[in-house]
């Protein structure tokens, strides 16, 4: 991804001018327009095909300068990305693959259907496709996936002023030249930012001003704790070193940036019980949406048959006092609410690296004492209220104990179940909300009809 | 924030001999520890009360470098850094202040009690005090709060080499030098990155390389806002401007990236019907925790006794067929996890802008198609085990039926409720839980049994 790019202001007003001007053909007026707006701004409304026909896009994508091509086309999305490569000559796709940064080339290569690829590689020269096919090679969630190998490196015996010399003379072609890399046989032996080398004197050798204590990241380490590292250090790139601690690539904050969206994106949609899918809300299909909603659907919903199964033993308790059914849906509710407060704070607690296995203690101690204070609260009110609407002493004892059980019962569940999952190498997001529905439902139905029949003196 | 230290490697077991080189006084080892550990590093080990003591805490922070002591100073969390000022004598804290930058002073402030404010603001000098309050002026949530006004400006006159060496004095007092802006009578004319002063050729004017189509952000614009832009255009930085198009500040990307993780933070915890907590889990009191959790769980429970309600109504339909009790549970689960399901990812598109209020009809049809495919997969599983289990084709249809109806309303509803509160300036996290949960509670038993009850053809 381009990271220094101020190109222009969104105008939206005159985008929208756009359609009238191809009508009139007034191409250099359209070519002023997207000129003038950001190469951001360019994409998404390229990608938008309530805006831009497939029949205009390549007349559109054919009038952006050079530089801005390669800069929209990184940002488009692979759906928009296929159209235009099968439109463009093999000349202009070397042109857009030449000045594409090479993380950006293989994003793009991971979403390309095989023959599209093949294109791709055929129209790159023989050290690019070699780069690309190494970079391929890393897993997807690897932090070797989300690596550039355009970066400038130094040499330690260099002064401050042959440093800028070189930095001048290589930032075109790099990624970012925020921080400088100091090598030894392709070992990264220091590191220096760009503000370091101008702060500096000309005269200073690099090796007395360059930084050795240095924090890499392996090509093998996971893009979420890579995110992770960019969150804690506040840097603007990480170098990427392999086995042997020589220099592969760095990763750069943009696309530290997506990775974090990307994963809130999923520990929420994981705790809704949805399969995540790669794509937005629209561009997913109406069956992949049905597809990666059932699977949890139907695990739960089979699950909570348990309860209706435990309900069906107790028919002689409600048959004898049939207002005990009333009560059913708001201790469920009430359970299972509880319950994913407590596995929400404890799973994002894991997420943010505040919250650990070994806390699991604290975290029982601490949910108890919240679930006492909340379970009176609830009981309390519950209570009264029953005590009113209904005239039942008996009833209104009956739900508040229940209620107190089950806050407590649920808040512990909420949130021990998440630690035992991550400490199981299970995901806890994943297994928190089907586990403790499941749980908390069948436990709150059994304290209830246990405490009732009790209280009733019904036999069971 | 600072952004461009890479100070050390994380040295976890050296931090950990701390412990026993302060028995025995080896404090040239301890600041050589703490000098080869990274300043972030640095900061958690400071804040964590397991490992400092409230006593230890003075001497080791009088062991770092200067420059070393504002960084972990601006990285620690309030209650430390309170404790710290508690400790400094006013000569150190005079030190700390100048060297912080002013929006980490500005973040402080705002979370110190009025006496340790008042020593603060004793102990800055004039000019500075003067940025503080203005800083201080801005809504919590707004851009301004956000912003440093530490940045490099120039002017469009000087050459490229004149350029280069006022950046190279003004370089250590500025909160990042990515990013050059070109001011004239205060007012932002262009903007310049580093990359691109260091490409262009040295007699170059300014006025010819600067972009002057800038996207600038305003005071008073929401963070969440100013965060999705650095997503969306991959900035390192953005100008913030006032009313007058005068540059007031920046703000650096992270900055952007704390509070995206914030916002995220948040709208998980109200997804899971929980008020947001300032602090991390366990930095949250009992109390507060309580207080957080009881709101939604008392509108959450009082409304599901609406359903509890709804369920006496139809007393005589389960005295006559007790069975009917058993698939109450199952019903009301499903709905609530259709109805979440299509609500989270709704309101993660709202979040993403990815979805408007004018797409509604697209989602309505969506979520119809796909409730339609899984009530019916629903409808056929549970349809069989229904059969299976009690022999009762009536109550299979029954319950088939109802899933499906169940599962189009919760869906639908799911669907819209986020973009109508979106609509009405509500915010559609807060929504969702309760709303959502209220209404597809109470629409599906009102459908079983509407169903039930005509089909059993029981009076009710």
């Amino acid at each position: 991804m381009q990271e220094e790019n101020f190109e222009t202001n969104y105008l939206e007003d005159e985008l929208e001018l756009i359609p009238g001007l191809l009508e009139q053909k007034k191409f250099g007026e359209i070519k002023r327009i997207l000129d003038d707006t950001n190469v951001a701004d360019v994409a998404a409304y390229f990608e938008d095909e309530d805006e831009v026909s497939e029949k205009d896009l390549p007349v559109l994508y054919r009038l952006l300068g050079k530089e801005e091509a390669a800069e929209v086309f990184a940002r488009l999305d692979s759906d928009t990305q296929s159209t235009l490569i099968n439109i463009l000559t093999d000349k202009e796709l070397q042109q857009v693959l030449d000045d594409l940064f090479l993380d950006d080339t293989v994003d793009m290569i991971e979403e390309m259907p095989a023959n599209v690829v093949a294109r791709i590689l055929r129209n790159t020269d023989a050290k690019t496709r070699y780069q690309i096919n190494e970079l391929l090679k890393y897993p997807d969630d690897s932090a070797g996936s989300m690596m550039t190998v355009e970066y400038v490196n130094i040499k330690k015996d260099m002064s401050v002023v042959e440093a800028i010399s070189r930095v001048r003379k290589m930032a075109e072609n790099s990624e970012t030249i925020n921080t400088i890399y100091v090598t030894e046989n392709r070992k990264l032996i220091g590191i220096c930012t760009i503000k370091e080398l101008l702060i500096a004197e000309n005269e200073d050798r690099i090796e007395d001003i360059m930084e050795t204590n240095i924090i890499t990241i392996s090509t093998t380490d996971d893009q979420e704790d890579v995110a992770k590292m960019f969150n804690k250090y506040g840097f603007l790139a990480f170098p990427v070193v392999d086995k042997e601690e020589r220099l592969v690539g760095i990763i750069t904050v943009d696309d530290a940036m997506e990775v974090l969206q990307d994963e809130n994106t999923e520990d929420i949609t994981k705790m809704a019980a949805i399969t995540s899918a790669e794509d937005t809300y629209f561009k997913t299909s109406t069956f992949s949406h049905a597809k990666n909603r059932i699977v949890w659907l139907l695990v739960l919903m089979l699950s909570s048959t348990l309860t209706g199964t435990i309900i069906t033993k107790y028919e002689d308790a409600f048959a004898v006092v049939p207002l005990l059914v009333s009560f059913i849906p708001m201790l469920m509710d009430t359970g299972g609410n509880c319950g994913s407060q407590s596995s929400t704070l404890i799973i994002r607690g894991i997420a943010l690296d505040e919250i650990e296995f070994g806390d699991i203690f604290k975290v029982i101690f601490k949910e108890f004492r919240v679930a006492i204070l909340v379970g009176a609260v609830l009981a309390v009110v519950n209570g009264l209220r029953i005590y009113i609407m209904y005239d039942s002493m008996q009833m209104a004892i009956v739900v508040a104990c229940s209620l107190v059980m089950t806050v407590i019962m649920a808040k512990l569940i909420g949130g021990v179940l998440p630690l035992l999952s991550k400490k199981m190498g299970l995901d806890p997001a994943l297994m928190a909300a089907p586990l403790i529905t499941t749980v908390v439902d069948t436990c709150s139905i059994l304290i209830y009809f246990r405490i009732a029949t009790e209280f009733f003196h019904i036999a069971s």
